[in-house]
């Protein structure tokens, strides 16, 4: 199996900045049966990426190098991987025109003589194209060690694009995957090491499966690829685990495939339903709204909601009377409920959904403490609410709160 | 200046989880004055690991390494450190005994006996702490590098505490802190190329002045470090820098600090005027006013917000007439200066804010593409509206349009 090696370039990365690559890059190597074996951060400083990329070379098939592509004085991995290649870097006349009019369509001021620098390449080396930022990215085959040299830009949002549109068809072409399964399952609710013991004794079973497991607040993916004699075979087999993997952990599991994010499940719920939904929000101020509308389509049944951040607009706006806010406090199961009846009459949606709570760091008590939330869940014939305590960060209870909010509208 | 490299043990930091070792332990040690000069993450593999710990410290002052550290077959970091250091490890009777008495205490089954593992020690060895879990972390004086090794737990919850109260210590005493200082400027709305062109010439004048440039969609942040011969002279040479630097970069400077985000300018800028906000959001679905309530204490001026994503409510809840909708359509500026002035006079608010156009990747027209988008704001005395192309996924355009109206903000 061909070896592959990441190099990220940034002194940043050593500088407090977290470094998302290796996690990004090697879950979809893995979905190319590819397998990263080992990364390294270095500054930004010629000789110091010139030398990491050579001896990368010199041991891996394959070496991915991020960062270091920009227009500034500071971003020196061109001229790096000429040092370890030793090709000359070429000014690329088309490369400088594309450059040049991407600063026109975004109306800037014309093209900085410094971003000239981008329109460089290796000698032999194939230009990968930049869909958001202005840094094109490089193929290299290098002849003597036929090795392949990837330089791909820093910003996780424009290399990952570039990552998915362009790397990984190339590396497909190159490096067949031969009789390969895989399957995405994600589940919700659950803490990763529990879906660890679930899952470990189904997968072990199986030679030539592998697995990874990753956990995000309150949600846990997991990732299964099988390598076996046909394709027939690991489908076969892969059906199997994923069957004893569903038994075992309902109702946990929430959804298979890689771009299956919980909002789109309760998207598809929704349309499959022809409901419409609405949502007011506190503590997580407009969070779980953007989650709804991350899904594009996500305007054929969400209306849209309130964030009633201010008491006065729980009341103005949702119709939580004075009364039940003094009595009970704005963080409580009534205050909850009179929220979600309250969007629900003023946007006439079948479902609405709210959220109060305390996100911390401030305005915790000892009765109510930071951490606790209050979740209401009002439709045509049901009305239901929900006591959380999350513990963590002010934004891992924001996030957490919303994770179960969209986990009661999938099975809503 | 001594020169530290972090070594990550473990395979799961190669197949998707992401690694946070290398921005906690960095910018714990830029407090110290020490920098972090190089970062790897490698296998559980023992021979990778001990020669990537040999090479280390034949390189580097200081080596730490993370992970590897539990009791099972696979956690072989303590085997590594001593096949690199030729030192034996010896089984420490008081450690065995403190590992078997946290079983107790937490009421566990008594201690398996894979955990005795966790009570060697390389010679001359101290123990170190570990007062989370079971694994102690070990640091060491290699005798003839005069190279430091410190072996630290894997998991963040373990490795934190650990450095900050055992390891900070130590290298404080063994490291004084020279002559520095450093300060984080933030910048909204310009391209990184630009603020390269005119930081540079002003932070080359200076010799032992380092930098690092590190830009965000819509944003560009510049961390400076000065080394003086005293800590005067540096924060004197560093006021100047900062100094020159505002005004060459004025508007698009908006602020100092490490931890200083866009809404907190605007939440510094709304209560010192003593001014109240309102948001009406369609395609950005809650993101702005999600941006706003990040910061903690945003109540204090912000009321909350509308998300209008179906026209419906543009009209019931921001009383946007059916007539401007249909003459000029839901993405325009007549319908961002009546989507800003409706949920202002609903929220009583001093200023409202409103966002709308085409996220995308679907909606868009040859007239109205994909990034068109309009944003409204209405004060006391003033209405003002603006239009934007952004370019990008769904996601880079609703973070573009929220950083844009956050940055209008801060100038209301």
């Amino acid at each position: 199996m061909p070896s592959v090696a990441l190099i990220c370039v940034g002194s940043e990365l050593l500088r407090g900045k977290i470094n998302t690559h290796a996690s990004t890059i090697s879950r979809y190597l893995c979905a190319l049966g590819l397998s990263l074996v080992a990364e390294q951060t270095v500054s930004d400083d010629q000789s110091t990426i010139a030398s990491a990329i050579a001896s990368a070379l010199h041991t891996h098939n394959i070496v991915l190098v991020t960062g270091g592509l920009g227009p500034t004085f500071d971003d020196l991995t061109r001229e790096a991987a000429a040092e370890a290649t030793g090709y000359a870097l070429e000014l690329s006349l088309p490369l400088l025109r594309e450059i040049k009019q991407k600063f026109k369509r975004a109306k800037l001021p014309s093209m900085p003589p410094a971003n000239e620098r981008q329109a460089y390449l290796l000698e032999k080396a194939e230009a990968l194209s930049n869909t958001v930022g202005t840094a094109p990215g490089q193929w290299l085959e290098v002849p003597g060690s036929g090795a392949i040299l990837v330089l791909l830009p820093g910003p996780p949002s424009e290399m990952e694009p570039m990552f998915t549109g362009f790397v990984m068809p190339r590396l497909k072409r190159r490096f067949p995957a031969g009789a390969r399964a895989e399957a995405h399952m994600h589940f919700v609710g659950v803490p990763e090491s529990v879906i660890d013991q679930q899952v470990r004794p189904i997968i072990e079973k199986y030679k030539g499966c592998e697995f990874t497991i990753l956990a995000k607040p309150g949600l846990v993916d997991l990732d299964i690829f099988v390598q076996e004699k046909s394709v027939a075979r690991a489908r076969a087999c892969l059906g199997r685990i994923v069957l004893a993997i569903q038994r075992k952990t309902r109702p946990s599991f929430y959804g298979m495939d890689e771009d299956f994010p919980l909002e789109k499940v309760v998207m598809k719920r929704f349309l499959s339903q022809k409901a419409t939904l609405s949502v007011a929000e506190s503590c997580t101020g407009g969070l779980l709204a953007k989650r709804l509308t991350d899904a594009s389509g996500s305007s054929k049944y969400f209306l849209g909601g309130v964030v009633s951040y201010a008491n006065s607009v729980k009341r103005s706006m949702l119709e939580v009377s004075r009364e039940v806010l003094w009595k009970h406090g704005a963080v409580s199961e009534e205050v909850a409920l009179a929220m979600a009846h309250g969007v629900r009459s003023k946007f006439g949606s079948a479902w609405a959904l709210s959220i109060t709570g305390i996100a911390g760091p401030g305005g915790g008590t000892a009765k109510k403490p930071v951490g606790l939330v209050y979740i209401a869940l009002v439709g045509p014939k049901s009305k239901k609410s929900y006591r959380f305590h999350f513990r963590g960060s002010r934004s891992v209870i924001r996030d957490r709160a919303v994770t179960a909010a969209l986990s009661l509208l999938r099975i809503a």
